[in-house]
């Protein structure tokens, strides 16, 4: 059986990352992450290109975990691709950011955003926010089903 | 104050409407809901028209909780309005259907669903999918801010 991702984790902040995958790990929802560190590498995941070239278009990820400020491509170019292309416009997108900016809220629903939080400051806080939001999107949640025939 | 609508529950079978209600209430989230029963009254609703010509357009509701299967306009064509006019395309739409049909999953991505949820069939899991869904969109996601200066 091919390997699937469930969760695709844009994240730059090395102890965000540890933070997440803790919280989903401490809930069993931590199989199948894959955590890429800019906005570039996000882009050539999701369009099975660059060291992804060997994806299958057929296997999204469950869901996109995307924080905005990140190197290379930042987070809103980033949404603006997915949610703009007919080929991954589908796969959820939950942006979880530092940012307590109106105008990051308001751009990214305009962008087609699937859910917006922020990230909170306090340790359990942090835990806590991401156990329910793996649980939402993974359990709670019916993901779309899996492109029939891509066009690549 | 004005009556701000937290949540609007669009449910022609009034068992289910009871139901959804019963869970809110039971985990402190049933504060003004607004019910309609059908697709247009929605659409009156999302668009301040019909019996609802009087409301503000910068007080939308902070989610819409969306059957498929009404009477008048289906939630489809509900669903495909809201998301293609500006005016109200961040507004987050759940869909909660008792469809089984993964051409209406689909369908609902491909218009911008938020997310999509199938209705269980058992009480108690009825119960806990609506707490989830309630808790995850009123207290884990961050809302889209109001309007500043709609077109109408």
């Amino acid at each position: 059986m091919m390997h699937e991702v469930r969760i695709l984790l844009v994240e730059d902040d090395p102890s965000d990352v540890q933070l997440t995958m803790h919280a989903l790990h401490r809930n069993n929802l931590a199989n199948d992450i894959q955590v890429v560190r800019d906005g570039e590498e996000a882009l050539d995941f999701l369009f099975c290109r660059g060291n992804f070239a060997g994806r299958a278009w057929d296997h999204p990820p469950r869901m996109v975990l995307l924080d905005l400020k990140l190197p290379k491509v930042n987070g809103l170019e980033v949404l603006r691709e997915i949610k703009s292309d007919p080929r991954t416009k589908t796969i959820p997108v939950i942006v979880m950011t530092g940012s307590r900016e109106d105008q990051d809220l308001a751009r990214c629903y305009e962008l087609g955003v699937n859910s917006y939080i922020q990230k909170p400051m306090d340790f359990n806080q942090f835990v806590e926010i991401v156990k329910q939001l793996g649980y939402y999107w993974l359990v709670v949640n019916q993901s779309p089903p899996a492109p029939a025939h891509p066009s690549s």
